[in-house]
């Protein structure tokens, strides 16, 4: 090492020793002739007084980097800085070496900074240099560590699984890579490992996981990347109770030891269809009350028209309550409208109480009677001053998510979230199936996800109210992981394809080889994943998950720093055989060919 | 959990204990109505006894993954197994469950059986049941976690670079991947992440690492994956010395715990040159001597005009002596001009010393003077008995490399490798640049790759002679991780491209970010990258590194056990924009465009 001390672990102790540091000149006062350089490592910062002996001194800028020797002293009386770990002392220098300059730069390595997204990755090795970005990084790096740790100590073996995978006609969403020594046929980047997991515990790996990086190429939404990372885990001869209790353990070392937070546990659950009826999300923010309440029985029988559609064709009415609502001027009531519209819904029907008398007002309450008028507010909760918002809908999910929606947004604007505090919960017995547009039936999951014992027997009795052995973990409003049982018995697997209307021919053509691997004596296993940008992103108290990834990109997957993606030249096309045709006959192998289940566990 | 204990962990202290295992059946024999089942789980196997009233123990066959409660008890006087851990009990099943069951087997799952590579890889799944390809992913498991507990012990961070990354027209190994949201651009995976840790030291982040994936489209050499697997590394403010430290100090810890071996250190350190001169390789196998020896001083004027000629011309004569060489047959002296036409020479030169008297023998004896022949044993060092390899050249090098090859194949034959040692060595002091066939200079590593001191302020007078701070380790003549200490001087660097004859506009066109990025105080930094899967390959003792990797490709990259690569639909490629046309002006990001080093740590 060319410097013998980091420059943030100097302390009074050190006062009297000859030091070497190396950083960067995070600030530099002239004071007269002697000068005063705040010099910056990964350890942190400490104080270099430069007098009128150091000439070269005086060519430094910020964000050079520099070598300085020199003697560690106790600051003068009245000269601490209290907010600084290295604040009793500074360190006199003797010597100075400029390692390398700096230009000017075009982004402050200033921690008070607010950059634009595009400068700041477009110069993502300055903006790493700032306190923030730093600590993001460090931050992911020990809950990698983390995690490893609770892992290995239960024997997991971490496994390596291929990022050169085999294409599946329905992956519209797939990466794909052209094969030069192959001239035709591609490679894919694989969504997640979930294939290769499920073949390694028929391999009797029995406890599996991995870091994994994985490509999904997709719209970019707000908050998306083309490759992302989570935490894969597989384990065999387990039920749901194990899974849980292994994904409780991991999340709980984390909060513990990177947001100073222990979890109480075990992790509250609730079911699939109560988080639809109380949050309307299968992601409920528990930080806050501000519950659901379905009015479909309260009102049936009611004149207004839109509610009476709902209930006749045996929908749903429900409502929520916004504490304090009744105060919003008519320009924040026609807001909601308008965010309501946004989200592709015809509006949201509201009654005001009014904050003295409790009175029911706004265009709704004109359209319902006394008797369901006078009841409301004790249906739903809500005390004079209150907004009730409504939605309904033949389709009682959608109308549960855009009063969850809704829900939402009230805890926004009525001030109701605590930003310190942490809401876990698991989201239990999902749906196996449902109906398609064309009136079959679809798998929720995958067509691997296993029925839970009361259904495993009778899911075609009423497959709109099978369910199954799924879980997701939720962070306070964030799904932050989620899996399932898998199917080990042939002979549910039969079931469940039939159910889908998959024949068997066509099963081997979209599942082949992991149908293949399933005749060899498969394990129960089941496993989960955690979204693993998005954990650290909550950890770091961050609201992108771009502030915990070294390198991110921008929307439609455009990287600032690097320019990619780019045009290829027309060699480089020819040479990776992007035109070729592919032989016409490609050795088919029997029985195992056919693609891979394209849906993971989903994060 | 469907088991209360492991196979594997039942001791005598057991008995008496009622148990349930899950596990496979790896064997089954009928003893009369009494049924013996080894049940296999990853843990290992213990023997379970099925008497008459389990009736459903006949249905057993191997593979079968099955559930047994039962009572563990001594075995009986005298049939106590002392090969297996839990051969001093067995289990007397009182329940069993058929947890699925196995078709029959395309391949055994007996550790005795050898098959071939398609076969088992085209059923992985069945062959990572077996003991020995188990055994690889657990020492892989285990070999990551030794090398994380170092670095993390010394505060590296693991940070995660990306994957999809900008394509380089030079890199025509690159792997490209078609951006639908983009049509007309493509990413490249990258063959390192040598970039983006050398912008990690500029951003400060000061000591990193990841188990990266790397990918490289080249043709497929006997043992060399389409993806592959590096431990990478980079350190700021560090100088050769460090590097090599931290490199020991994880090859030390993986070789005590996985290969009980405490490596001798320090390692020893061999110049490039002299590892040459030496061994005829940059990778010397140390754990035998045959050394080379230069003759080209010692035959200077001899007559015979294959070594006159590369004397004449300033080239290399030499020497390798294999023991005993000189009691091969007639056959076998042929065969060696076999192997060395096979590996493009035109024949390889030898004289045989004969076991009694010592007088020299052979095609070559006939053509050098009494003189050259009466001194050749004892320059060589040859006794009689042995024989004597010669190669000559005008490229000193391709002689050595000859001879190199030779050495490695005498030691085969002979018999001189002691398949359980482990030598290990430094090769250092690597040679900066070598002249192109145009008469000019390139890099041997990457431009951006250090001068040493000696020569960092006069690379120019002798670039021939130059040498870098480059450093490859080795083990048993494999090369096992290599790297380097950077350029991060402005004026150093602009030398080295002046020499290379790059411009400056060269220079931004391809390396332009790296280049932008170092404008900014770049730290003095250096790095390491171990290759990953040869590394683990050594340590389990394998031939090939497919034994260390779950799902392997063969040569061409093919999958057997997915069938990847394949054609893809006229939608797909339609859907991916392969054929999409890139608009023409995409924005320029002056100044940061332009493709990055394409060489990495090599590995």
């Amino acid at each position: 090492m060319i410097r013998t001390h980091d420059a943030g672990s100097l302390r009074a102790t050190h006062a009297g020793t000859t030091v070497t540091l190396a950083g960067w000149v995070a600030r530099r006062r002239d004071h007269g002739g002697v000068i005063f350089v705040d010099l910056r490592d990964a350890s942190g910062v400490a104080q270099v007084v430069f007098r009128e002996e150091i000439q070269a001194a005086h060519a430094l800028r910020n964000e050079f980097c520099v070598r300085v020797t020199g003697e560690v002293t106790r600051r003068p009386e009245g000269n601490d800085n209290p907010d600084l770990a290295t604040g009793e002392v500074e360190v006199t220098a003797t010597e100075l070496t400029i390692l390398s300059e700096a230009a000017p730069l075009p982004l402050p390595v200033d921690d008070q900074v607010e950059a634009g997204d595009d400068v700041r990755l477009k110069y993502r090795y300055l903006d790493l240099r700032r306190s923030g970005p730093a600590h993001a990084m460090r931050l992911r790096s020990r809950a990698n560590q983390l995690a490893r740790g609770v892992l290995h100590a239960r024997d997991f073996l971490e496994i390596e699984t291929p990022t050169l995978t085999r294409s599946t006609p329905e992956g519209a969403r797939d990466f794909l890579v052209p094969v030069r020594l192959q001239p035709g046929t591609w490679y894919a980047l694989p969504q997640s490992p979930q294939l290769f997991k499920q073949l390694l515990m028929v391999g009797g790996m029995e406890r599996y996981y991995q870091i994994a990086r994985c490509y999904r190429d997709e719209d970019f939404r707000a908050d998306r990347q083309p490759e992302f990372t989570q935490l894969d885990i597989e384990m065999s001869f387990v039920d749901q109770e194990d899974v849980i209790e292994l994904g409780e353990e991991i999340v709980a070392a984390l909060w513990a030891d990177l947001a100073d937070h222990v979890i109480p546990r075990p992790i509250p659950r609730i079911t699939w269809h109560d988080a639809m009826a109380r949050y309307g999300s299968d992601k409920p923010d528990l930080r806050y009350g501000v519950e659901l309440t379905e009015l479909t029985d309260y009102l049936r029988g009611t004149q207004f028209r839109v509610f009476a559609g709902a209930i006749d064709a045996g929908g749903y009415v429900g409502a929520v309550v916004m504490p304090g609502g009744a105060s919003q001027s008519r320009k924040e009531l026609d807001g909601w409208q308008d965010w309501a519209k946004a989200r592709g819904a015809r509006g949201l029907a509201y009654v005001v109480l009014d904050a003295q008398t409790g009175e029911p007002r706004g265009p709704v309450a004109k359209n319902l009677s006394a008797e369901h008028l006078g009841g409301l507010a004790d249906a739903v909760g809500a005390k004079p001053g209150d907004a009730v918002f409504f939605a309904a809908g033949t389709n009682a999910r959608e109308a549960q998510e855009l009063l969850g929606a809704a829900r939402i947004e009230i805890a926004k604007r009525a001030g109701l979230i605590d930003e310190d505090a942490w809401a876990f919960c698991w989201v239990v017995d999902a749906p196996m199936f449902e109906k398609t547009d064309e009136g079959g039936w679809t798998a929720v999951h995958h067509p691997f996800t296993s029925p839970n014992a009361d259904w495993v027997d009778r899911f075609e009795e009423a497959p709109d109210k099978a369910l199954a052995y799924a879980y997701d973990i939720v962070c306070n409003g964030n799904e932050i992981g989620g899996g399932s049982i898998r199917i080990h018995r042939a002979d549910v697997q039969r079931r469940v394809f039939d159910l889908l209307g998959i024949t068997p021919d066509e099963a081997n053509d979209k599942f082949g080889f992991l149908l293949e691997a399933f005749k060899f004596g498969p394990p129960p296993h089941g496993g989960i994943a955690l979204g693993w940008d998005r954990t650290c992103m909550l950890l770091a108290g961050a609201d992108s998950i771009r502030e915990v990834i070294a390198f991110p990109k921008t929307r439609g997957g455009f990287d600032p720093l690097t320019g990619a993606p780019t045009p290829i030249t027309a060699q480089q096309r020819t040479e990776a055989g992007i035109d070729a045709k592919p032989k016409p006959a490609a050795t088919p192998h029997t029985g195992t060919a056919g693609p891979a289940a394209p849906v993971a566990d989903p994060v």
